[in-house]
C-alpha cells in the first residue's frame, strides 16, 4: 500500500550497494553543475542568486522520495525561469520583495494544479501539445533566454523593451556601452566551458569557469572597473514561511500557474521517459505530476521558485551513473552544505559568467534542423513549427505556446471535417479492394458505386458528406447500388447518424439502392440505439464488400 | 458570369406567373407578422420598436437580391435581439442614442464579417457548433428571453440584476407590484395567439391580437391606469445615416459581433436548408454569408439592427406559398407602406402584447425532447446539450454557447486520445477478421496476435499507443508476430509515425515480426517520405491480413 504512493518505500529499503559509488558519483557531478546553474537560472527569473540554490534543496528532496523516474534531476530550469520572469515582472518589479512573494504565490499554485491534474489522472492533457509545438516553442525560448542575457555579457543594461527584436536592435544601437572587460570575461567563459564540454561532457565544466572567474576578479578587484558581480550571497538554509495568499493575486496568476504547471510537466515527463526507455523501467506519467507538485508546494515554503525536471542536468546525472534517486539527495546534501557554509566564496563571481553558463545551455535547444524534417514529412507539421516558433518570438511565450497548441488542434479537426472519400474498384494484383485514383487499373462494377469513407463521422463533417453525397446521386444517373464501405469510420455521433439516414433516404427515393460494409461494432452500436434495425426492411450491414455486392445484386 | 454573383439575375427574369398568387399571399402575410414581431423584438434589443420596422425594409430587399434560399425570411429575430441586448447593454443605457449608434456600428461589423467569411469561403466553420450545441444553446436563451420579458407581462419593471434565475425571484418576490390590467392584457394576448394558431397557422394571430388589444386600450384609455404603451411611432422612411467608426469601439464589439455573426447564420442556414431540401433545390452557405452579409451592412446605414434568417417566419412564408424571392420583396413593400402613412395606429399598443407575441414564439423553442433523445443515443451528446444549457443559463448567452463548442471539440480530441485497439480473430460465420471481443467464437493464430487500430494516428494519442503497445509486448511472451490492421487509421502524424518506429523496434528487439496490413495509402505516403522503405529491410506493408499472414508465416 504505502509502495503505490510512496515510490522511495519500493527502492528505499531494497537499496543495492552496488549502485552507492554510481550514485555518489553522479550526486556529487550534479550537485556541482547545480551550484552555478541554478544561481544563473534564478537570475535569469529575475530572482537574487541564492534563491536558485535553496530551490535545490528541499524540492529535490521531495521528488527523490515521490517520482517514479531514477534518474530525473529537478531543481531549476531556463524555460520555466524565463516564464516566471515574463509572467510576474509584468505585475511587480523583479527582485523587489513583492516580486519574491508573488513567486512564492506562483510556486504553492503550480504546485497545487500539478498535484491535482495528477490525483485527477489528467497527466494525458500534455499530449495534446505536439512535438512541433514543443519543438518550435523551446527553439524560440532559447533564443529570447539568450538575448536576455546579453545585458549581463555585454555588461549594460537594457533600457527598452523586453522584446526580442528590440532588443537586438537595442544591443547593436548600444554597441559603444558595452563594457569591454565583462565581455572578455563572458567571452572567454563561452569559450572555455565549449572546449571543456567538447573533451568530455563530465567534466563540471561551469563549475572549473566559475572558480577561475573568480580568482581572475577577486584577484584583480575588476569589481571596481565596474564589473557586475553576484556580491554577497546569504548564508545559511531558507527559513520557513507560508506565501501570502490574495484571491485577487491568484485570479491574476492563474493562467502563467496553468501553462509553467503544464511547460514544466511536459519537459520533465519527456526527460524521464527517454532515460526510463533505455533502462527498461516504467514512468508513470500521474505519479510524476503528484511528485512534480509536491516539489513545488513544498518548495513555496522554504524560499524556493518553481522547478522541474531539467533535460541537461538529468541527461549528466545519468550518465554520471546515476542508478537510484539517492543520487539527487545527495546533491541536495551537498547544496544544502554550500549555503551553510560556502556562500561568501560567490561573492566575487560575475555575472557574465552567470549568462556564459546559460547562453552555452540554450544555444543547444534551437532546433531548425526539426523544422527542416517536420517539413520534409509533412507540410502541416513544418507549418505547426514554424506558427509556434514565431508566435513565441513575435507575441511573447505564453501566447506562442497557446497559439501553438490552438493551431495543431485546429488543423486536426479542420482536416477531419472535409474527409477523404475514396471510389473503390476491385484490383486483381493485390486481390484486393483499391481508391482507383490510386490505382486506376482497380476494376468497377457496372451499376455499383463502392465508397470508402475516410473519416469517423460527427457534426463537423456531417454537412460535407451530405453536400458530396448529394452532389454525387445527381452525376450517376445509372447507378442502381451504392456501398459505403465503413473501414475507416471509427465512430459516429447523433449528427452524423442523422446526416446518413438522410443520404440513404434520398439515394433510396432515387431508386438507389445502399448498403454499408465493414462497419465496427461501436458504429453498430449507435445504429442500433437510433432504432435502425426496426426502422430498416433491408438488409444495410454487411461483413464485407463481397457479401454487399452479392446481397445487392440479388434483390435486385 | 451576373448569375454567379447575383442569384436574383436568375430568378426574376424567368419569374413565372403562376408562382405570383403564392408569392403574393406569403409576402402580405409575413409582413402582417413582421410588424408586430419586428417592434416586438427590437424592444428586446433594448431598442425603439420602430427600429425593428426599419430592419425589415432594406435587409429584406437586399436578401431578395443575393439569398440562395427563395423561402427564407430575413429580418430582425429573437436570438440575435438579445445577443444585441445582452453585449450592448454593457456599454451603453439601452434605448439612448449611444446605445443606438452602438448598435449600427455592431450590425456594419457582423456584416462585414458575414461577407468577409462568405468571400473566403469559410461558412465551414457553423459545422463545429454540433446540433446538441444548438438545441441547448436555443432551448436556454429562449428561457432567458421568455423571463426578461416578465416586466412587461406583469407591468413592472426589473430593478436587480438581468441574471435569469434572480429574475425569477424577483418576479416572485414583487408578485404584490404586479400592474393586473397590464397583467391581464398580456395574459389574454397569450392565449388568444395559442387558441388562434391552434385553428390554423396561416391566421396572423399576432395581428388580430394587436388590433383587438389596440382598440380596448384606446377605448378604455387604459394607458392612464399605468397600462405601458408603444407611445409615439415616428413616421416615415429611416434616414441614411454612416455608423460612427471608432478603434476603440470596434475591439470592444468584435466578440460580440463574431459571435452573432456566427449564431446568425447557423439560425439562418439551418432553416434554409430545411426548406430547401424540402423542395429539392441547392442552397450555397457562402453565397448566403455574402447575402447575409451585405443585408446587414446595407441596413447598417438605415437605422436598423442586426438581422438573420428567422425560423417561424420562414416557416409561416414557406407554408403561405412562397415560390421566390419576391415574396419577401412584397413584405418590404408592405413594411414601408406601413411606415410611411400607418405608424400612429400603433400608438396604443400595450408592451405586454409585444411580450406576449415573444413569449409564445420562444416558448416552442424549449426543447428538453431534444434531451432526452441525444441521451438515448449518446451519453455524450446528451451531456454536451446539458453543458451547453445550463452553461447558457448560469454563466451568460455568449460564454455558453463558447462553452458549448469547446466541449464539444474538446469531448472528440479527448476521446481520439485514447483510440479502441481491437484484437481480432477470424469468425467463420461471417468469412472475416472480428474483434474477439464481440465475437468470442473468433480464432485466434497460435504465435499470432492481430491488433485493430481503430483511430488515425496522431500527436495525441501516440503515447497511449506506445504505452498500451509495451504493456502488450510485457504480457505476450510467447508470441512470434503482430499483425496492425490499419483499415482504421485514416491519417497518420510525424509525432505517430516515430511512436510507430519506435513500437516495432522494441517488438523485433524482442524477436517479433511485426507487419501492416490494409494500410491506406495516404498513409503510406507518410511512411515513404519517413524512408521507410529504405530503413526497413523485410517487407511489412500488406494488402490485407490474410496475405500479411501468410508471408509472416513463410518467413519465419
Amino acid at each position: 500500500m504505502l509502495k503505490r504512493f510512496l515510490p522511495a518505500a519500493e527502492w528505499l529499503p531494497n537499496y543495492k550497494r552496488d549502485d552507492l559509488s554510481g550514485d555518489l558519483q553522479a550526486g556529487f557531478i550534479v550537485a556541482i553543475m547545480l551550484i552555478p546553474q541554478g544561481m544563473a537560472y534564478a537570475m535569469l527569473a529575475g530572482l537574487p542568486p541564492v534563491v536558485g540554490l535553496y530551490a535545490s534543496t528541499i524540492p529535490l528532496i521531495i521528488y527523490a522520495l515521490l517520482g517514479t523516474s531514477r534518474q530525473l534531476s529537478v531543481g531549476p530550469v531556463a524555460m520555466v525561469s524565463l516564464l516566471v520572469l515574463a509572467g510576474v515582472s509584468t505585475i511587480a518589479e523583479p527582485g523587489t520583495d513583492e516580486y519574491i512573494s508573488l513567486v512564492l504565490l506562483l510556486m504553492l499554485m503550480i504546485g497545487i494544479i500539478q498535484l491535482v491534474m495528477g490525483l485527477c489522472k489528467l497527466g494525458f492533457i500534455v499530449n495534446f501539445i505536439s512535438h512541433a509545438v514543443i519543438s518550435g516553442f523551446t527553439s524560440a525560448a532559447a533564443i529570447i533566454i539568450g538575448v536576455s542575457q546579453f545585458d549581463h555579457l555585454f555588461g549594460f543594461e537594457f533600457a527598452g523593451s523586453d522584446n526580442v527584436f528590440l532588443r537586438l536592435v537595442e544591443t547593436v544601437q548600444r554597441i559603444g556601452d558595452i563594457h569591454l572587460i565583462s565581455f572578455f570575461i563572458g567571452a572567454v567563459s563561452i569559450l572555455l566551458i565549449i572546449l571543456l564540454k567538447k573533451q568530455s561532457p563530465k567534466i563540471p565544466a561551469p563549475l572549473i569557469v566559475v572558480v577561475v572567474m573568480i580568482l581572475f576578479v577577486n584577484s584583480l578587484n575588476l569589481h571596481h572597473t565596474g564589473v557586475d558581480i553576484v556580491g554577497n550571497v546569504p548564508a545559511g538554509l531558507p527559513s520557513f514561511s507560508v506565501p501570502e495568499l490574495s484571491f485577487e493575486l491568484i485570479g491574476t496568476l492563474l493562467p502563467l500557474a496553468v501553462t509553467i504547471a503544464l511547460i514544466g510537466f511536459m519537459e520533465s515527463i519527456a526527460m524521464a521517459k527517454m532515460i526510463a526507455a533505455k533502462e527498461k523501467y516504467k514512468i508513470t506519467p500521474n505519479k510524476e505530476l503528484i511528485a512534480l507538485g509536491t516539489a513545488n508546494i513544498g518548495g513555496s515554503f522554504f524560499s524556493a521558485y518553481p522547478v522541474t525536471g531539467g533535460f541537461s542536468r538529468s541527461a549528466v546525472n545519468y550518465q554520471s551513473g546515476a542508478k537510484t534517486p539517492l543520487a539527487s539527495l545527495i546533491s541536495a546534501v551537498i547544496i544544502i552544505l554550500t549555503l551553510l557554509f560556502f556562500t561568501e566564496w560567490f561573492y566575487f563571481l560575475p555575472n557574465a559568467v552567470l549568462a556564459a553558463i546559460i547562453l552555452v545551455a540554450v544555444y543547444n535547444l534551437i532546433d531548425f534542423k526539426e523544422m527542416k524534417h517536420l517539413f520534409s514529412i509533412s507540410r502541416i507539421d513544418g507549418a505547426v513549427w514554424l506558427t509556434t516558433f514565431s508566435g513565441t518570438l513575435i507575441l511573447g511565450i505564453e501566447e506562442g505556446i497557446l497559439l501553438g497548441v490552438a493551431a495543431s488542434l485546429l488543423i486536426l479537426i479542420v482536416k477531419s471535417s472535409f474527409p477523404y472519400l475514396a471510389e473503390l474498384g476491385f484490383s486483381k494484383d493485390s486481390a484486393n479492394y483499391k481508391d482507383i485514383r490510386v490505382d486506376p487499373q482497380a476494376e468497377k462494377y457496372p451499376g455499383t458505386v463502392i465508397i470508402r469513407i475516410d473519416a469517423s463521422l460527427y457534426f463537423a463533417n456531417a454537412p460535407y458528406l451530405e453536400e458530396k453525397f448529394a452532389g454525387m446521386r445527381a452525376e450517376l444517373s445509372n447507378v442502381k447500388r451504392v456501398i459505403l464501405d465503413f473501414r475507416g469510420v471509427n465512430y459516429i455521433d447523433a449528427t452524423a447518424l442523422q446526416s446518413l439516414e438522410e443520404i440513404i433516404a434520398d439515394y433510396e427515393a432515387a431508386d438507389v439502392a445502399v448498403a454499408i460494409a465493414n462497419m465496427k461494432e461501436t458504429v453498430r452500436k449507435k445504429l442500433n440505439h437510433a432504432s435502425w434495425e426496426q426502422k430498416r426492411r433491408q438488409a444495410y450491414d454487411f461483413a464485407s464488400i463481397e457479401q454487399a455486392l452479392t446481397a445487392l445484386e440479388t434483390n435486385q
